[in-house]
């Protein structure tokens, strides 16, 4: 039996042998074997779904809290919108081999810009199993090889949806090795596997600060981080008020769980009064604890807990991921401003203004992945933004920012058509 | 006197501090410092010199090689190169605030994706002093704050430029802090630097193998890496040899010590004979060494020291930077496309052929930054790709691969402006 971390290099290694194979694929070749992991995926329902219930057994024997469990559980509608959405991908137009830019040289040397798969993608996620079809299907189209670490609860369903994917690759003429899951639920896997330069270009971790962490630390090859949305909505002094209060309950309430959602109000002090007073009675009727700093909590008539605390200085810098929101009294644009830079995580924040000039100002000064005038940011998402899909949104600056689609898991080459051209 | 890493923390802490007012910069006051910056050169000429004069003096005493030493050495003409440079940078267009893509979402959401700058960039290289003001010029135009940590036989240099530089920062009323040396030579200081992810949002290392693997090695931060160049030419069966012939004498004889240069000749088992027949003499009447494998080396008449000798495996993946030439005669194109998958360093790699269909199959097979047919592979160059300027030949995959220019010191992020919309 090998040790750990020469199983993971023979798993690298042999991604790396299948990425030519995947470069070079056809749109047509690609298409056919989304179908046909849509078509494994249905097939392989008992088998799939009998490991799944395995792994929530455990996970509840475990102690594992409701929201966890719902997020690794799988049925037959859950299963079979997986399916569909791996043939989703399939009808997205292909990534690789757009023609980005094309010029000439005054030799009459052509050059061309051209859009290339990324490579060999190591993509580290935690619970939910359609992220093993969802990642598995959009590396493939954009001509990618593609290792799955996912997380160790989910591990016999994963186990169990590979084979299926396996099954579909090599039926439809690709590597198997397109796609391959880390079999061990060992964090020691992680790091052998963020070391593992000679063979992945690039790891994707999408999860909690933990599992970042560990990837930023051990990580040799580059990192695209899909981290956490502390996103802030700001209402100006010039706001429409009424609109103000419909996308605040909007941003926090709609799906509080997720990384786009509010965690962090912050109000102009000329109109903190009247906006809590409408909109407090309203969060709290949606069941939001308001978290305040000491002058929103003067404004909403001071701590009445549960619903209303004071707030802590790390409440600004939480991603709740649940229907609490810290409040904060602002004295205009540049202390906002100030506060989402010192504060926020880059992902998505909102000014709600009539003011053009305030909002313009709030939209070239706020340096996050998104940035929205007048609008929720539960619009930073792939398929509200048009790309189709996303394998997840990007907190980081290189490469992809925000929503992460087919484009985004491509990069590009030059290549240059000459007639004997020499300088 | 604080430690080496709290002053290096110091630094990056004041360049993140500086990065909103570089980033919100307009055109006009970026373009005003840079041709401050260029006068602030030409002004400082005697100081500059005189530092410059010790640090040669020094490397000499110290046994520095005659390239390493023309590398150092600034003369009036250099520094006068060097400030026509900033001027030339000034000229170009600036990169940041380009709408890249605009579209609506069905609610009528307006968004616009836009090119921001990196934010704090930290570039470690080597003994030209020229690239301290080429870097921070090219970093300012794309409002980036940079942080230059040359070559300690360079520091006097560099010191005497970076004040130049400041002095013209201030007066042209941005923050000295946009461009920042570090002052220690130790190498330790760039381990304190790779390790500031909460400051630098990108360190470039441009340099040999040992500075980019300590700058691996360390890196908390994202990296794009300007590595070697192993680049090679292949010669097919249908190549036109007098084209070839001139295509492989301006590869590697016009400037043998650039990355972009050839340093592998591959030619078709069918052709090597009447190729190296003509290529081999011309080849070594320009003083180049030929290292061949056992068939090329029957060809050429065996081993004639120091002209031709057998090449020992690491020939193959080594940049020589000089008159030495590594040569194998390969099968066919599926044979040449392998060696430079497992020997070549994805920089830059040029076929001569006749044929349309083997030509198309190099450009596709070959997994490099910038690929040629019929044309050498000196053409990898900013200047020669209408960059303009670059700051260096990426050899990664991610954010810039080949020439980075202004565009490629730039990221995006995505604007949404809306009259309330929510989901």
């Amino acid at each position: 039996m090998p040790d750990l971390a020469q199983q993971i290099h023979e798993l690298g290694r042999r991604a790396r042998a299948a990425a030519p194979l995947l470069a070079l694929a056809t749109t047509e070749q690609k298409n056919r074997s989304l179908l046909a992991i849509a078509e494994a995926l249905l097939a392989a329902r008992v088998e799939i779904l009998a490991a799944n219930a395995a792994d929530v057994a455990a996970a509840e024997a475990a102690g594992l809290s409701g929201a966890m469990l719902d997020r690794l559980r799988l049925d037959e509608p859950r299963l079979t919108a997986m399916a569909a959405g791996v043939r989703g991908v399939a009808e997205l137009p292909d990534p690789v081999g757009r023609t980005l830019r094309e010029w000439n040289h005054a030799n009459g040397l052509r050059f061309a810009k051209v859009a290339v798969p990324l490579g060999v993608i190591g993509i580290i996620y935690e619970s939910r199993p359609n992220v093993t079809s969802d990642a598995a299907a959009l590396c493939l189209k954009a001509g990618n090889v593609v290792i799955l670490r996912g997380g160790s609860e989910s591990l016999r369903t994963n186990t169990a949806l590979a084979a299926a994917l396996g099954r579909a690759l090599v039926q439809s003429g690709l590597p198997a090795d397109a796609v391959q899951l880390v079999p061990m639920t060992d964090r020691e896997a992680v790091k052998h596997l963020c070391g593992l330069s000679e063979f992945i270009d690039v790891i994707i971790p999408r999860g909690g600060r933990g599992l970042v962490e560990t990837v930023m630390t051990h990580a040799r090859v580059p990192v695209i981080k899909h981290y956490d949305g502390i996103c802030a909505l700001y209402v100006d002094v010039e706001a429409d008020l009424a609109m103000a209060g419909r996308i605040l309950l909007n941003a926090k309430c709609q799906r509080p769980g997720v990384c786009n959602a509010v965690e962090t109000l912050l109000v102009h002090e000329a109109v903190a009064a009247a906006f809590l007073a409408e909109a407090g009675p309203a969060l709290r009727g949606r069941g939001v604890q308001l978290r305040c700093d000491d002058a929103a909590l003067d404004l909403v008539g001071g701590e009445q807990a549960p619903e209303v605390m004071r707030a802590a200085p790390e409440d600004f810098r939480t991603e709740f991921l649940d229907l609490i929101l810290a409040v904060k009294v602002v004295a205009g644009l540049e202390d906002a401003v100030a506060h989402i830079a010192a504060n926020g995580s880059h992902h998505s924040d909102s000014i709600v203004t009539e003011s053009t000039t305030t909002g313009e100002r709030f939209l070239a000064a706020v340096d996050s992945a998104t940035v929205y005038w007048n609008a929720s940011t539960r619009f930073t998402d792939g398929s509200e933004m048009g790309f189709g899909a996303e394998i997840g949104i990007s907190t980081d600056r290189l490469h992809a920012r925000g929503p992460m689609g087919l484009e985004e898991l491509t990069t590009y080459k030059y290549i240059g058509r000459g007639t004997g051209q020499v300088r």
